[in-house]
């Protein structure tokens, strides 16, 4: 049997201990599968702490600079986090010719086109099954599995703490930041949240997912992005009433005109197995032109599922190893220079149906106004239910349903709703999916 | 670009019909995942038809024989169904150096250890990502996806007519033979369907999914396998009732002593997502060490769906054409001399939980005699309920959930509870698992 393949972590966090864990605990089944080992033998940190608990005698504690010019490390293992050390190790790994392993979404999504510019010229493998849906193997699914599809279209609950707190808002009947402080406690949330809660960390997966869809580059900055934070007991009691459930969802769709790239919240039917998709699990559901939808669900965070499809993707470039690099699966799916131009959708040439929640002033006729307003822009209602006020409130919550529409009629519409003498503060609106086709 | 890699397709059915419509129809994709084209050049009947729909300027029409003995002929899909001419062509196929693809569980279930050997001393692969799941990229998934995990368990909806059936007397309250026939006229069921009904396809399959997540050979042989032709609209109805839903499982598990292998129809919580795979669609659960519980859900069968996973496994053969073929994945997960000798466990060993329904005749204290010889073999109670005769029959309908039991303990209470004088008939009895963990 061929020595062992020799890896070095950059990171010495919880994922990056239970990556060694796992190659610990299963070299085995491991070493079985693979046909060699795989050993961690250096491990760097910004500051080298000689008493962490990656400290054994056969792991090697080092700056990180050492670690990526250290020329026994075979593949290099970057699990940093952040945009910029990390961009800069990444690089000069790859130019000392070593194979990347990563779980850092934000890394590829803001500068994987030139990470992989840069891997390509040097022949090595930016393997990254772990940036996206934790464990659950959704890059190779996409990647590999539905090759002989045509993507029409995906929607993933890809934000773990997001669903989380989704669920103890439906399930308790709580508001969002007593659930959020929860959260935190929990260590299901980070004390800044912002990346979770506002929908940056699933746009940073989602436009991953979208370019192994498509076949086009990553484009994170024409995500569009709307977060959790504004959502209240009340539209989550509404959506249950109305026989649907508040998901996040990260949608990548292919258009006539070009491709839609948005997270935001979104109505799902509640019997949809998304919409039973609970807790902190993920779950992507992919709509293609030949298998027509599958499914892959599982947990979307936590050390080992990650450290799962660090391993994996371990696996998987110690077979290529020995391959012709250009024979490889490609890292976005598509050969490199194949991947096609089609445009990114401005969020406003975006087509949803709507959950509406007006608070009326109860006056007479403010209902005939707002449907008129409605039917000025073109938009047919679905659905429609006031609820009259409670304990001798004055105001009435009147929620509505509409057919699918342009998102920039919705806005019109909108703009004009609260302009309404009658209607007070501000309309709360939700998208709109049905996710069958 | 390199040239475009040939193939031959044997059999000339629905899904050697799809694959060649994914080629054609989405050679452009394939093409630029796959970095050169893969077309069909071959196809092979036992008859020869010429006005076959096959029949283009493109594709030969030809002799199973000479397909594979075509020199032209790189990749040789087998299509034909069945275990002796498939098997004699493929061993020729592989002897003649050409890799292959096939759809055919029955084909890998019962001679898989044998071709797998052939094609190691060949050094060509044999691909058949098609024959468990259809296009759900599941073995794929479980091969590689969790390389990193010791698997524990599989819980699987891997025969769509079986879960057709089911679905369709639980949302009607109809009776088998009744929902049968309707599946049958849809297409949906063979004319003989003794393969779905009786669990034979899905013990294949089960049989495939085991051996690449523990790594032990192929033992279709010892696959316990219980149909669903036995079920009564009544157990259905009380299954709904008791908080369950009767779905046909096909499950494998590693205890201490062994690997479980079985189908059966099987009652499992409402609320799970495995309980809510409706219709003929198909679903993997699976729970292994590291990264926790895993689903992969999409269509089970039909021409496309299982052409997609045809095309997915000629992409990676394409990819593997060039490669050091010591260096692969191997064809069960585990390298050949790696596998495990770890024994099967006869179903008399399996431990599982159970429902009972009795018919009692309305005697005074057949409850109690009941009751009794469960706990005399150490069986006890988790839930009983009595149903009260309708429309003066005189018989009462008995249903018992039981806690977790050896099978030879059951085996032994249901004989003695059906020598009672004051029970008619046979016990029902189907498993329940409730798939936690």
């Amino acid at each position: 049997m061929l020595e062992p393949v020799k890896v070095g972590i950059l990171g010495l966090g919880t994922v990056g201990g239970g990556t060694v864990h796992i190659l610990q605990q299963n070299a085995e089944e491991i070493t079985r599968r693979a046909g060699r080992g795989i050993t961690v033998t250096h491990a760097g940190a910004k500051e080298i702490n000689q008493t962490h608990p990656f400290r054994t005698d056969n792991i090697v504690l080092a700056q990180l600079t050492e670690v990526v010019n250290d020329p026994e490390v075979q593949i290099v293992v970057e699990l940093l986090g952040g945009t910029t050390i990390a961009r800069d190790l990444t690089l000069q790994a790859i130019a000392n010719g070593k194979h990347i392993v990563t779980a850092n979404k934000a890394l590829i999504a803001k500068h994987g086109n030139e990470i992989f510019a840069a891997a390509q010229k040097q022949g090595v493998i930016v393997a990254f099954e772990a940036s996206v849906g934790g464990g659950i193997p959704i890059i190779k699914a996409i990647r590999e599995g539905l090759a002989a599809n045509k993507i029409k279209w995906l929607a993933g609950i890809i934000n773990g703490t997001s669903n989380f707190i989704l669920t103890e808002m439906r399930d308790q009947g709580r508001e969002f930041t007593d659930v959020l402080a929860e959260a935190q406690q929990l260590g299901y949330a980070e004390r800044d949240p912002t990346f979770d809660v506002e929908g940056i960390d699933a746009a940073h997966k989602l436009t991953i997912l979208a370019s192994i869809s498509f076949g086009i580059p990553l484009q994170f900055d024409k995500a569009y992005t709307e977060g959790i934070s504004k959502l209240t007991a009340e539209d989550v009691h509404y959506a249950e009433e109305l026989g649907y459930r508040i998901k996040c969802l990260g949608i990548a769709k292919r258009t006539e005109t070009g491709i839609e790239l948005r997270v935001h919240p979104t109505f799902v039917p509640k019997t949809h197995l998304l919409a039973n998709v609970e807790g902190v699990m993920n779950a992507v559901l992919v709509q293609s032109d030949m298998l027509g939808q599958s499914l892959y669900y599982g947990a979307g965070a936590g050390a080992l599922p990650t450290g799962s499809a660090i391993v994996a993707d371990l696996v998987d470039v110690v077979r290529s190893l020995t391959t012709d690099p250009g024979n490889r699966v490609p890292h976005l799916a598509f050969q490199a220079d194949a991947l096609s131009d089609f445009p990114i959708l401005p969020i406003t040439e975006v087509e949803s149906a709507y959950y509406l929640r007006l608070t009326a002033l109860d006056k007479v006729g403010v209902l005939a106004q707002v449907t008129t307003i409605l039917s000025q822009n073109g938009i047919s209602i679905e659905a429609i239910r006031q609820h009259e006020p409670q304990g001798g409130a004055s105001s009435v919550s009147i929620v509505l349903l509409t057919h699918k529409v342009l998102e920039q009629q919705i806005n019109q519409a909108i703009t004009a709703i609260e302009q309404l003498e009658g209607i007070a503060g501000k309309v709360m609106r939700i998208r709109l999916e049905m996710l069958t086709k």
